[in-house]
């Protein structure tokens, strides 16, 4: 596994960063692909909004020089991008003259099951709950604890993931995918603002949707809901869409708008 | 400023650590006098229920030795301990192997305003609200964007300290410290139990008010009670007690019961 910082080769970086003290910056999990990033635009993007968010300094030009570089010398595999506030003195306060640190680590392609995406998934019920924070939801940051702590509550290979609600019951997402629905062929996907991360391929398949004149609606979901829908999905950007079939008692078939939007993602991410 | 990672002098460590991915990890900040950990029994006992919570692994004998030792060397100064869940490999599942990485950095004696102790410090209303998470509430854990949002919300030198409300608009905490109020003799902190950082010096001293039969309650607090309470202060382990003298319109005198454990904090601080 290789790592760049800032656009040089290095495995180590200072334990004064910011990133480590307090969780402050903001992470992109890319698919890279015959040497280019996938779904670049919008990673950028996700990005750009985070800083803006986190009035966190930076130059989306060298990230995506840097990226592009990169992706072009793993090849085949996922870049995983860390861009954190950079050194810190002692204290919460920002230093006024801060300058974020850009962090590339490389991985080889997942090897995510075939029967994954075939037949699709089991959830597990994660008793994990996400608090409600509208200043950070939607966000990929840094202070990740509540995914790890619900990732670390199931150890079998049955489950390929977990679903999430947040303190309210809400349903939210996977620990690491976003979650949507169909029900009387509307197209339904949690609102994110209050907790959750606002996932590119997410984002991808609300865009495809609306091309393809599928209603379409983003708003809060409870768990009844989620119980009675015709179909049940998960996405992320790395293994594109994946079928849920059973949650506890609970079982689904794989059904058409599913297999369609997973032919739409497997399009984009093999491009 | 030095800083020793699993007791050598290091000052970088791996971009794999957990730490910086997901702000897995715990720390401590300890001030250190005469070569000594203030409060030394309190800081393990905290990062112990941390590690519980978070089955994080962790050598409590090593934790101590080595504090005791980097102390030692640093002589007057801020002990800070991280303490993360090692190196991970992609995704959020703890290694089966998970190896706990410890890191010591020291700095100097912060130069705090004689005037905060002596006559008290402004508070700015933070508009940063903290969200309620009860498995992670009272932990000092890595997941601090909060903090960073809600101190970097003010810069002028009048406010020494911000309060934070929960997400339902209760009173919660300093960015930095815990906070008190005295009202018709009845001695009150906020439950921690949804959100904040359960202090060290908060429980010590609420261990000298029931030694010294100080009637007082942990419970839930409302900004009116705030602002119609007797006397109100802040604390924490490095600076001990501050009275607070006003927030936004509103004046308070500092008061016999505050001045009494700030007596007993600077004793704790100075042995």
């Amino acid at each position: 596994m290789s790592s760049w910082i800032d656009g040089h080769p290095a495995g180590t970086l200072s334990v004064k960063d910011r990133g480590l003290a307090y969780g402050d910056g903001l992470f992109e999990t890319i698919g890279v692909k015959h040497g280019r990033p996938q779904l670049l635009e919008r990673h950028l993007a996700r990005l750009a909004e985070g800083c803006a968010r986190l009035a966190m300094p930076s130059d989306e030009g060298l990230i995506r020089t840097e990226l592009l570089a990169f992706s072009a010398a793993l090849g085949e595999g996922v870049a995983k991008l860390i861009l954190t506030r950079g050194d810190g003195l002692r204290g919460y306060a920002p230093p006024q003259s801060a300058h974020s640190r850009r962090i590339l680590q490389g991985s080889s392609v997942p090897a995510y099951p075939t029967v994954n995406a075939e037949q699709g998934v089991r959830l597990f019920p994660c008793a994990t709950r996400l608090a409600e924070q509208p200043l950070l939801a939607g966000l990929k940051h840094l202070n990740r604890l509540e995914q790890v702590l619900a990732r670390a509550e199931w150890q079998d290979v049955e489950h390929a993931e977990g679903l999430m609600l947040d303190v309210s019951g809400r349903v939210i997402e996977g620990v690491y995918s976003n979650l949507f629905l169909v029900s009387d062929g509307l197209l339904l996907t949690p609102d994110l603002s209050r907790s959750g991360v606002a996932g590119v391929m997410r984002a991808e398949l609300l865009s495809q949707a609306e091309r393809l004149a599928i209603p379409v609606s983003v708003r809060d979901i409870s768990s009844v809901e989620l119980l009675e829908a015709d179909e049940v999905f998960l996405c992320n950007s790395l293994y594109g869409v994946w079928p849920v079939r059973a949650l506890q008692g609970h079982d689904w078939s794989v059904g058409p708008l599913t297999r369609k939007l997973q032919t739409i993602a497997r399009d984009l991410l093999d491009c």
